[in-house]
């Protein structure tokens, strides 16, 4: 059941950093985005796959982590990705994708989570710096990063109360998101 | 398998009218929508439904079908969705819902997929007529429309020929696709 995938598809932030991540799975992903809607059908996003330690240890610094949970740096040593997938546009084919970038992301995360895996879509990232250490061309903007691994964190989710969007994280280490209610979301004017 | 899913999950533009679109399968795909990633966990993208039949022929008028397809104006009587999802996002929650609008409207026709039905996302909107006609405030943005239905037409993926994007229609009335090779999407600057 794709709900049951859906569920399971948090947005994972701490990772058995211990679990490689299988290059075939970065290329399901990426094969995943390929045969997803593209507005107009031009496909301009482009994918930098990484899985190997020393590349993800240089990406890592270069992404911010959680906005909300203050107190919290980011993943440390030993439950931080194992894989990441930049996600680019060539500005040459357009510099209006639409929505195709949150299309490919979530066929690409639903990808890894039914292989056991998953991730976190971060857009608060130093993309002059990240592209510095890539030798990404100006051609390319650089939409966002997925972060990838095994998940080594709970993540649940419960009702908004009173608005308040921000997620938390529990003395027990469990993360909690609110999330809007159905009814919330249904609008009519009529 | 996620993978079949998504290759059903095609652009799908006509549609078996005689085949109501069920209520349920509507809230059921706003509840995908739901359940999916939201940057910065704001979630504020609005959902209207549709599946009446009134209210689907009063809507098809502003929509744009096909744009590559240009002896095509659309669908004809008999083959017309059946029912209508409107995205919209709240402007007063925020003005930037990064990618959220891709990653709902994957999530919602992956639902629809499952169970036998399928759409089109169209971006081509008359957004004002639209707007009049709906009663929509200018609070909520209209992002763009869900068109769904039983699909009632083949669509084919195939390779992309020398990097014409323009999707096509053969003589039988199959609709061919050409997508790029996985080999084009991967990229390395190293």
């Amino acid at each position: 059941m794709l709900k049951d995938l859906i569920l399971k598809n948090r947005s994972y932030r701490r990772f058995d950093q211990s679990v490689p991540f299988p290059t075939a799975l970065l290329q399901a992903m990426v094969e995943a985005a390929r045969l997803s809607a593209s507005a107009r059908n031009a496909q301009p996003l482009r994918y930098m796959l990484f899985n190997d330690p020393d590349a993800c240890a240089r990406i890592f610094p270069t992404l911010a982590w959680a906005g909300y949970l203050k107190e919290w740096p980011g993943p440390e040593k030993g439950e931080r990705p194992t894989a990441y997938i930049i996600q680019l546009a060539d500005l040459e084919l357009t510099d209006d994708w639409w929505c195709d970038d949150g299309i490919a992301a979530q066929s690409m995360l639903l990808t890894a989570v039914e292989q056991g895996f998953g991730g976190c879509i971060i857009g608060s990232v130093q993309r002059e710096k990240l592209r510095a250490l890539l030798s990404i061309p100006e051609r390319y903007k650089i939409i966002q990063v997925l972060a990838l691994g095994k998940p080594a964190e709970k993540v649940v989710i419960e009702s908004m109360k009173e608005g308040d969007i921000k997620y938390w994280r529990d003395p027990e280490g469990v993360h909690h998101v609110p999330k809007r209610g159905v009814d919330e979301l249904i609008v009519n004017f009529g």
